[in-house]
């Protein structure tokens, strides 16, 4: 067998001792798989003393984590602390700058800088491997860098935050409102104490970024994904998508279309969506992440499982390591860097989608009239409307509907029409429907 | 850029036109994506004159298809030709033993002689690669051998032919019974004029002996899977299963489990099962496929897509020669040959189990009190009973059960207490319930 592959861990949260707990446990499989044996020979992390529910006395402690970076004794980097600068950046610097090998589960870093640091990994050749950063412990990946690569893939989607499904699926089965589950799934550890980054999408954000990146051969552009969250979702849309058949899930979207010259324009999306409950996306619920890939030859494949947790991201982080062990390794982003392309973001306005859209309304006359002809005058064709009336005295008045399929930018020349009017009470709430 | 990677194509039935239409269409991504080009160089099947809408002109022809391993232009060896032994293994062996890379779409081929042709590439440090001979376009072989490889794998099942899933949800939303939806399915090529390899679960079994092999280190064992077809679900049953909240899907399962001596033994068994409609596998319809791995760390994972068709086969042909252009090629089973297990096939009597039980039944006093009192002799628990009374003349009696939690071997000591009764007027059908 061939020497022992030497692992530094930086970062002992949650993760990082499941990474410790896993190798333990999986011992004798993992050398048998890897065809050697991997250790960890030392660990950094903020607290020493920390109680983490693993021995850390075998290994050796560095206070300083990019100390790490600099020992002879490690082969592989195991970055774990989050973040996407700061001390993480500066360890990952150090690693791929000593030309050992990098493994990361910090999605952000690799949104904001994995462009610059596949440079640095090709530079040295040093693996750059960053399966736990997108969907926990699903190896998606590596589904799109090998399992599709033979295909030119149309469009990569899915649910990357389970947070938001786990507060969407919730919502669904019990009715309640988003600030009420919100507060339920903080209790539960689902959610953080500042939920921002799940709620408002940028997580899902960071993850499809680096799918886009991956799939469609783009330099990685995290800036330019149109993002929207879910806080506005309520209880009663739930219900009513659910009247039409839907269910309503934050669904991360990239496709690539070519501009009038042919130069490929990068859609990159994350929104909360109607999806029909015949697709499979629409039983995924709790805090499970499923991502669709489809491919010109391939057809559509699913990847599902969980997208959190220390279990699911140690084996993540895991079988990159094994991949090191067993010398199968490439470009992080399926090419290399420098042929990944820089795509201009998209403008969809053209695009056909069906909609949803509602209206908060006051209880007065015409205000159906104001709002149908605004659809009306902007081209937009309704294929279903439904008003609720007000249950009790004090509950919001809510006009719902579906249009036809028709361009995106004829909902917002609509919604101009009506800004400022006295009808509405609130911001209209528009969700696409996913298409098949 | 390296040398051009040659590929040698066997076969040229749907999957290999479709082989060669990814490789001219997708050519300049896969280049990209390889980090060399991937040509065609030579080409063989039994009748050079069919049409099969490409052009075979630039690539030479070999009558005997042996002779494309002894080419010198030839590096990869794709055999599509099927036949777990003739010229398809006659290739294999040459290909292998003449140092050349050998891909194959050929799941039976894999299941009897998987172990020896992997020898054979080890010997010669030859890659053997086969993700096109489980699940089509799925890329599941690469899930377990890489995806999952951190984990001990607690259980894998999934749906492995299209073909079956395609009759049971067609029977499902139909209503018609398995005879009319077979034909149906014939005409529609979905099953073969000869559909025994499908519809008595013999493909599913050669496909979940090589997910066996690879997931938990087992010598491929084909002999042993105790394999039922889906020929003996009727209509009524799926409508019972439907009350119930269950479909009938075929699950083909597999684990491991030690014997009193600590020895592992290999469960593998292909059968109908019903499963609950909050699985995962119930919203599998069509001829679609889907694979769950239960890993202890990762948790549970599901990989699905199209089981077949010449585009998806060919997608998981070509991503196996780009694994080889990249020069990421393991161990074809995950370990190597020689740490395989050689598994003694596991007894499944004491296994906990709910099971459906259905009698075809004579319209007489007293059936159901001689069922009943079998069903207490045995020790098995009744949790709910239906007995469907004959709507027309000639129409069957049916009486349907479901058991609560017992050991498989009552039911079976429950069925031989009312072996040869005259209250039966056909062999009972017994369907488990897949575990959650």
């Amino acid at each position: 067998m061939a020497e022992p592959l030497r692992i530094a861990l930086a970062g002992l949260g949650t993760v990082g001792a499941g990474v410790i707990r896993l190798i333990e446990t999986n011992a004798r499989l993992i050398s048998a798989r890897a065809g050697r044996d991997i250790v960890i020979t030392a660990v950094s992390a903020r607290d020493r003393t920390k109680d983490r529910g693993v021995d850390l006395a075998p290994y050796a402690w560095e206070d300083d984590m990019t100390a790490l970076a600099k020992r002879d004794d490690v082969d592989v980097v195991v970055e774990l602390v989050g973040g996407s600068d700061g001390p993480a950046l500066a360890l990952a610097r150090s690693a791929l700058d000593a030309g050992k090998a990098l493994v990361t589960a910090n999605k952000a870093m690799i949104a904001h800088h994995g462009i610059a640091l596949a440079e640095m990994a090709e530079a040295k050749e040093a693996a750059l491997k960053f399966e736990a950063a997108v969907a926990g412990g699903i190896p998606v990946v590596k589904g799109l860098r090998e399992g599709t690569s033979a295909n030119a893939l149309e469009r990569i989607y899915g649910i990357l935050n389970g947070t938001c499904n786990y507060i969407l699926s919730t919502m669904e089965d019990t009715g309640a409102d988003f600030g009420e589950v919100l507060a339920d799934a903080q209790r539960l550890g689902y959610a953080e104490a500042d939920p921002t980054f799940d709620i408002e999408g940028i997580d899902a954000a960071h993850k499809l970024a680096i799918l886009a990146a991956i799939g469609f051969g783009a330099r990685i552009d995290f800036e330019s994904v149109r993002t929207t969250g879910i806080t506005r979702v309520k209880a009663a849309d739930i219900a009513q998508a659910e009247a039409l058949g839907f269910v309503i899930r934050l669904i991360a979207m990239t496709d690539v279309e070519e501009d009038a010259n042919g130069a490929p324009q990068l859609l990159q999306r994350v929104r909360p969506c109607l999806v029909s409950k015949d697709h499979p996306l629409a039983s995924v619920d709790g805090p499970t992440n499923a991502v669709v890939a489809e491919g010109n030859f391939s057809g559509r494949l699913l990847f599902q499982g969980a997208g959190a947790g220390d279990g699911p991201t140690a084996s993540a982080v895991v079988a990159d390591i094994i991949d090191i062990a067993r010398d199968e390794v490439g470009a992080p982003f399926s090419i290399p860097v420098a042929q990944l392309v820089a795509m201009a973001p998209h403008e969809p306005g053209h695009r056909m989608e069906r909609t949803y859209i509602r209206f908060t309304v006051a209880d007065r006359p015409g205000v159906l009239a104001e709002i149908t002809a605004a659809m009306r005058d902007a081209g937009v064709s309704i294929e279903s409307l439904i008003q609720k009336g007000r249950a009790d005295e004090g509950d919001e008045v809510l006009v719902a509907m579906v249009t036809h399929e028709g361009p995106e930018r004829c909902i917002r020349e609509a919604l101009d029409l009506l800004d400022g009017s006295e009808s509405l009470t609130a911001p209209p709430l528009v969700l696409p429907l996913l298409r098949d």
